[in-house]
């Protein structure tokens, strides 16, 4: 993909941003880009991950044009994170299959680099493709978190890394703005039938044996952690889990 | 390795294709190599590939004029498949190694990379070394399937990749040219004692449950596939076995 | 990193040196680093590798004036072996973290990268941090090998590839000119309470079953090693393991 790019588009420098996402793992994937789309823009993002074996999937280019940012690759959900963080998705195409490549396409190779390539050449969106209506393109967004009518905030577990955090789709001064909660207190946590009395912590290592905590991360985003051992694993929660937060005090018991 | 190339060839673009070779695994490397070629070219083709700890060999260039192509590695069989690929070998040298590097020679930094590095910068590929019959290099290119006097054509698996797909030297258009069987038909393949029915399938996803069959790889090229479980295991075969594939309806058996 | 990097200082050319660093090996990353430097410069040099989950470190920034080199990291021991291997340290600056971004700083993408685009495109070092003096920054050298009153030379092992090979701060030119070895000879090892009887050798090949010897690497350093197994495994030592080399003949036993 990478020389295909280099022949069509000699001057475009090309940053890998990750090889290490789980085969059919589109969520990981989204999740990947959607935490380093600010730093890819302007530019041209060229992502791919396959649902599986065998399966049909449209491919897409997709422009933000606030952000001067193009995103190519799979209608499956794997740009939509990215794309509406970086701004309103202004059009969408879908890119033709080229029919001079013999056998079954090696889409990334033979569709989405050339589309890159060109993008990044300067070529509009449009001239890429068949307008597609963005609103019809699969996937969804990052879910927001929700103010409830008891002022609880629902927000939900995006991911889980492989150390075990549990990210949520909450940054601190949503948190502050919502429940009223300094930087560095505490909040309530309802997960399932429990609720989990959690501080907010700024490291892994200020949290205490045994203790489940909410680490600011590198987006600002909290994170349900432990200390060296996994909190996804004890509280046996996974991606789309819902969280809700609240500042009241009130019965606590650890799991 | 980049490093030395970024110094000495301050302008050449580098694009890494893989480093997932496993090691002393040449022949793996050699057909990664051939499947790329025809994308990286033209331009300088440098691959490295140890056959094991301590083994002699010399490193070589050799550059197929017609595909603008330079090729530089061990003389171990790694750059043969490609070449061939690219066209016929039209000069060939043996690279120095250069005496003031202390100790047993990093021969991918020290004696690879510079001469890599002067092929892209527009070095003759005479001026990198003393010239060697192109004829004399240790390895064969990728075999050509044959067609038998009984008018059976003589394939052969090339390599099994780690999904277990085994590989087969033929493509689509060679298959319908020797055995007058329309795309997406079936054939009569002959594997050791075995006889096995086989469709010719565009993706793994249109495999039955339970069926070996033939699916157009991202190259053309035809695959002994199972659907989302290895063919190589199930019929037990590895790179160089021999297949005969026959258009004529024949008995039949499963393994 | 090498987007905030491509931003910054669209002209800086970027090459990868290692992601296979293991999660908080700092002496590992270390050594890796030292390996390569001499390769890498004149540039920049931009590393990072974590003690541990929530440690507090500084972000510094050295110059090694004399080798065209400036190299950014953690304070804690990454930077200095390479940085000595390049010549004394002309200066060091701490540099700030940035108060903008939220929650807890991913230092990679925020202060290194940078810092790094800042020093490749000619910002001077000074212009980087607040200066720091470089005799207080955290770390060590790699380790000089010492000539003892008893005319043995004192060697140290560096550090244990995944090979089991046991690298020695120890070049053929050193232990020459040190015990008037001639190449190619033998020395007299003693670690702990063992004495070996090893022979030097220029590859893995040349050792017998069964030997422990010294091999001649990629950068002129000797390394303990066995042929196809773990000369560390066997002679359960790792990095820090003092090894005394002298030429006199003496009792010989192999472990």
């Amino acid at each position: 993909m990478e020389a295909v790019i280099a022949r069509e588009a000699p001057t475009a420098r090309v940053v890998h941003v990750s090889h290490l996402i789980g085969r059919h793992d589109v969520w990981a994937g989204a999740m990947t880009l959607w935490r380093a789309a600010p730093w890819l823009v302007p530019g041209v993002i060229l992502a791919v991950v396959d649902p599986g074996v065998g399966t049909e999937r449209g491919a897409v280019a997709l422009e933000v044009a606030g952000a001067g940012a193009v995103l190519i690759g799979p209608d499956n959900g794997l740009l939509l994170p990215a794309a509406a963080r970086l701004g309103p998705i202004t059009a969408a195409v879908e890119l033709p299959t080229d029919p001079s490549v013999p056998g079954a396409t090696f889409a990334g190779r033979d569709v989405f680099a050339p589309a890159a390539a060109r993008a990044a050449n300067g070529v509009a969106l449009e001239a890429l493709g068949t307008p597609v209506d963005p609103t019809t393109l699969i996937g969804r967004p990052v879910p927001e978190p929700v103010v409830e009518e008891d002022g609880r905030l629902r927000s939900e577990i995006l991911w889980v890394d492989h150390f075990g955090n549990a990210q949520l789709n909450v940054d601190v001064p949503r948190l502050q703005g919502v429940l009223g909660v300094a930087s560095a207190a505490a909040v309530v946590a309802a997960i399932g039938e429990r609720r989990l009395h959690l501080r907010i912590v700024a490291s892994y290592g200020a949290i205490a044996d045994g203790e489940v905590a909410l680490v600011v991360d590198s987006y600002g985003l909290l994170a349900l952690s432990c200390n060296r051992s996994s909190a996804a694993g004890r509280l046996a929660v996974g991606p789309g889990e819902p969280v809700w937060l609240c500042a009241e005090p009130g019965p606590v018991t650890v799991p």
